[in-house]
């Protein structure tokens, strides 16, 4: 096994289950040993990879779409939901709830190639910054979390990611991100229409949702990507549950885990009370399931990279969720 | 490269265009040089990988289900298309066409959970025969690609399946017979339903259709479960067509590859009269889409593996695939 393992984490009960863990699945002649084959690690994206406030990057994304859309179709700002996105009213974004609030992403996402979209993903990326951490998106993944993906690789694991999030918006980022390549990323997609009518061969995105990737729908569709129970899965809300549940309740080993926001020094502290994704029956139940819960303050040394200011550097002040939200709207 | 490549395969301009391409896509400094990460394969199953007369061996395997299930429902017996599965009525099952056929096979796949159907799978492939070739199904498998696979992925390339067969029946012997893992087969589908009640956690088949992996299906199956453009594949019918225009009009160099099963003595010599699963557009232009034609007989030295008897050697005789459908019905 790698030598120092989970630098970021703090030594106590959530990192020692981790290397526990990993120590008896690869250890050979142990009673607990699985074939590398078999080691499958499932991880959530949005408030578990990355942070997830004030609401989800793919919102933010789909408010910048909706800007260039308008251009095309100014009816749409007198429109909801699309009027509340133009206007960055985030408490309304809030209300609609995960699965409204991702269709009308998807909607804005449709009418362009998959190659279209992946490079308009990518400019948005380079420069987009989430605006109360004053940090560009795609560096506000955990360090924690890329350092237990990175050292899971190296025990032999084969990570994958799961989210609600568009499947094609996390691949535009998640490989530079996280190490796992966009064969091994698994989300919320739209259906698509093949069309070869200028002698190349594209797929178009359209604007009907195929798959909403959360809660029972985690679990159908690791079975028809990945085909195995995964053996780890980590998650922190109430649509991760029946992904941990489901890696829980198969034969031998297995660790299950669910990130608490409770940093509001660092990050942000939530947990009921985020509508667009709230963590209620899966705290409730981790215990009865066998979930370990991991504390954000209590078990993260650091929580984003170092080389960048923390939020409470740049705003000098604890806030909570309802602070932050209200900030922005009120 | 590896030495001694591909020693199944004939000299000629089939084995060269391979070995040119793998060449050419892994060396570095090379204009077309690719990175390991970019290096996709994808193959069709049926009729590619292994035989897929005198009908695909899912057809077989639903025959065998449904005469499990006549005893819990004798009804079956009476209704038509499972009368023709149940009289093992090959004309009659291949008049429904491909699509008509795996629907059947798919409802008759249902109502057990996907662990228990992975071990009703495993027990039937342990010793389910092909009637024509007199040999076990899992044995029916090229030995030319067999070394393709296993050289491509020698070659950094990560090769998949993408197969209009059910996905869960090709992951319970594709691992074994190809070393392809689970997470890299894509193929047809049946929805789920999670399943909590027992404490644990399952996902029951249901009988409904998720997606029916052929024709344009394919591609759109590759986008979402690879989320890359492949940049080489293998097919033998026009189902698989739209996969290999797919692989071609991408950036860059690829290669599209159609087995063509002209060879009577040792296997079978077929291609627009199969019913179940034609091949007459892709043939037909194959030149005009830069598609490589790969003749079993010219270029392959070997079909199956060598220390299992031919059918040939079984059955001493050439046949047509007429012939074959016909002493089954007649």
């Amino acid at each position: 096994m790698p030598e120092n393992r989970l630098p970021s984490w703090n030594e106590g009960s959530a990192k020692s289950a981790i290397l526990d863990f990993v120590s008896r699945v690869t250890t050979s002649g142990s009673k607990d040993f699985v074939n590398p084959g078999e080691r499958i690690a499932v991880f959530d994206n949005d408030g578990t990879l990355w942070c997830e406030q004030p609401m989800q990057a793919q919102l933010f994304f789909t408010q910048d779409r909706l800007c260039d859309l308008v251009a095309m179709d100014p009816s749409l700002k007198e429109r909801q939901p699309f009027k509340a996105f133009l206007e960055r009213d985030i408490n309304t974004i809030q209300g609609l709830g995960k699965q409204a609030a991702f269709e009308v992403a998807c909607a804005t996402h449709s009418g362009v190639t998959e190659d279209e979209f992946e490079q308009i993903a990518r400019r948005w990326f380079a420069t987009a910054k989430n605006p109360h951490l004053g940090r560009l998106f795609r560096r506000c993944t955990y360090r924690p979390q890329v350092e237990l993906l990175s050292f899971l690789r190296d025990s032999g694991f084969k990570t994958f990611i799961v989210s609600g999030g568009g499947v094609d918006l996390i691949r535009s980022f998640a490989e530079d991100a996280y190490g796992v390549p966009r064969e091994q990323i698994i989300g919320s997609s739209v259906k698509t229409r093949f069309d070869s009518s200028n002698g190349r061969t594209c797929l178009m995105k359209l604007s009907e949702v195929d798959s909403f990737d959360d809660r029972e729908a985690k679990v159908q569709n690791i079975s028809l990507h990945i085909g195995r129970r995964p053996i780890l899965a980590f998650g922190n809300s109430d649509g991760d549950l029946a992904m941990l549940r489901y890696t829980k309740s198969g034969p031998g080993p297995r660790l299950a885990l669910l990130l608490h926001h409770d940093d509001a020094v660092r990050e942000f502290a939530y947990d009921r009370e985020f509508r667009l994704s709230p963590l209620t029956e899966a705290l409730d139940k981790a215990r009865e399931f066998g979930i370990t819960v991991v504390s954000m303050k209590r078990d993260w040394q650091t929580v984003f990279e170092a080389s960048v200011q923390t939020r409470h550097e740049l705003f000098g002040t604890q806030r909570t969720l309802g602070e932050i939200s209200g900030d922005r709207t009120g």
